[in-house]
């Protein structure tokens, strides 16, 4: 079976179940049109990578066809994923998410429609925070409704249980990081271990294999495997977040440095920077005015200070730790495959 | 089994769940602990009332002992709750919660203490989103752990999924009519309906009847007991907003008007009032700085309009279909002196 075929199965389950969701909502009132119109641009885009570890998680620790259980349980961490994109973009004011308007500004959008301007930014605000609740209250709904069986569910639940605390509390962390500005390497890697590493691809992993009920030692190489991946993963993003192409990653150029994002990489340039330097960063980190010329001049620094080569190397390192645990895990061979090639997939990638 | 004994059991189960999860979320990181202490101040307070209905809706379905698996689930309801009053005080931008300061403004304090109160608001506001996703996510977690029979938890789930997406729809409606402003009577029953007739009264009472297995007919009856009442309690509640004692709701006098909430009230009023008192409605009503002379004024209104007494009136009838259901509900007796105790309880509470 191959990663796409994978991603197109995850893709008709996700639109089954909105689609199943979709005639209780409107019978509610026609008026939630929006929330949905909302979810279905949001679901649009996104590389289902959650979903892709969570299959291929199961599919190493020889989960048994048919295919489609696993595949709705996997694809209900894609609305997860949209619960927290959504609140994500409030918590960050971020005007745009996957290349297209973030929720928030889309009901902003929808009350100035209504003519009433003035009201736009809390309503916006408010139903954006009432969708994404309703996303994670349906990923859990989507979840349980599988058709696995239930004591594999019951096993999942427990992984999935913590995935989401997990995330939670890695998002949390990172906030405070954000007020507290230790900006240290450490601080910054603890934050990336909880809100992305494990959520992103240990967790679903780990998923996968306790829903094909793996045995410890399966379940213990995925996550080996993983965890490095998950870390690999989130640093790629933050090169990105700073180098990305907006026509590949779908946000404006230098976004993360607009944001001040206290990310592993800025850690690295800070840790090397000379003290003229680090007054730059002081003063444009984190402006949300900051212009073309200020994207360049930090660009600069990170390159510089040796700040942007740490993080690859680091990126090299940990991508290697997952090779390695790939390598000698007790798995079946078609999954080696798929997760050597969404390791590649998840540390070279544009956008 | 009275009805304050299963208070103080559905609050030792709630204890129990949050202390097994503290030491979880503590060993991601101490960190962690405002994020707890927020909580524990949360659920100091609250009426238990949802996860009352649901017990005595097991109850009257002829629910067998133990209660702990029944006490633990309704218990759950006490999350979703916690988790819905979070976000509403991050939504309405609300300063209290149960006499205590809301989430956002406790985390707020934290940034201050942190020395960054430049920061406070967005951190104050983030970190609440994910206290109430948090709580969202427990709030299942709890439910499926309850240790109820496991076919009798996939019946209580559909019931208990359907009250997640028609509270949130309901809170989504409540928004968009404060956009709109139709201020009519038809349009605040409709958000009435869904945001807490049917999530505090109904459903719950539905869920109880669901996981004890009960028959159509007396989940039916349940239900058209559930439903009145709970418009009932509702429209109780948007009298105290407007005429309630600080000292007993534990929110500031005339908060409601403040905020500018379209209640069944003040549609009441609003069908009522004169040219003259229309307008003082429109300049009042949802005016953050309003003081006293100016509650006092609007108080005076809904009043003299005959406003009050339509609401008044509309409780009454409401609270008459709910007891009318009631007398004729095949259900056990322990369960009618219950569920008569909490209707009353519900609509002419001081809080």
């Amino acid at each position: 079976m191959s990663i796409s075929r994978i991603r197109k199965e995850v893709d008709a389950a996700l639109r089954a179940f909105v689609d199943g969701q979709r005639p209780a909502l409107l019978s509610i009132s026609p008026d939630l049109a929006p929330m949905l119109a909302a979810l279905d641009a949001l679901l649009a885009g996104g590389k289902r990578l959650r979903p892709a570890f969570c299959y291929w998680g199961w599919q190493a620790a020889g989960g048994q066809e048919p295919r489609e259980g696993i595949v709705t349980a996997a694809a209900s961490l894609e609305l997860l994923q949209a619960s927290a994109l959504v609140h994500d973009d409030v918590m960050d004011s971020s005007d745009t998410r996957r290349g297209q308007p973030s929720a928030h500004r889309r009901f902003e959008s929808l009350a100035v429609q209504e003519g009433r301007p003035g009201a736009a930014a809390p309503f916006g605000e408010g139903a954006a925070i009432l969708l994404g609740d309703l996303c994670l209250a349906w990923s859990s709904e989507m979840y349980e409704a599988s058709g696995l069986d239930a004591a594999r569910i019951a096993d999942g639940r427990a992984v999935y249980n913590l995935m989401r605390t997990e995330v939670m509390s890695g998002q949390y962390l990172d906030l405070l990081e954000g007020v507290r500005g230790t900006g240290t390497v450490d601080a910054a890697l603890r934050v990336v271990e909880f809100k992305s590493a494990k959520y992103t691809i240990e967790r679903p992993l780990h998923l996968g294999s306790a829903l094909a009920g793996g045995s410890t030692e399966v379940t213990g190489a995925l996550r080996a495997y993983g965890r490095p991946l998950g870390i690999a993963f989130q640093l790629r993003d933050d090169v990105l977040g700073v180098f990305g192409d907006p026509a590949e990653t779908g946000k404006p150029a230098g976004d993360d440095l607009r944001e001040g994002k206290r990310t592993v990489l800025v850690a690295q340039t800070v840790a090397r920077a000379s003290a003229a330097q680090a007054e730059v960063i002081d003063r444009l980190l984190g402006d949300p005015g900051l212009d073309a010329a200020g994207v360049a001049e930090l660009r600069g620094i990170i390159v510089d200070t040796g700040g942007l080569a740490a993080c690859e190397a680091m990126i090299g390192r940990y991508a290697e730790e997952a090779a390695e645990a790939l390598r000698t895990a007790p798995i079946t061979g078609e999954a080696r495959i798929a997760l050597e090639d969404l390791a590649v997939a998840a540390t070279t990638r544009q956008a």
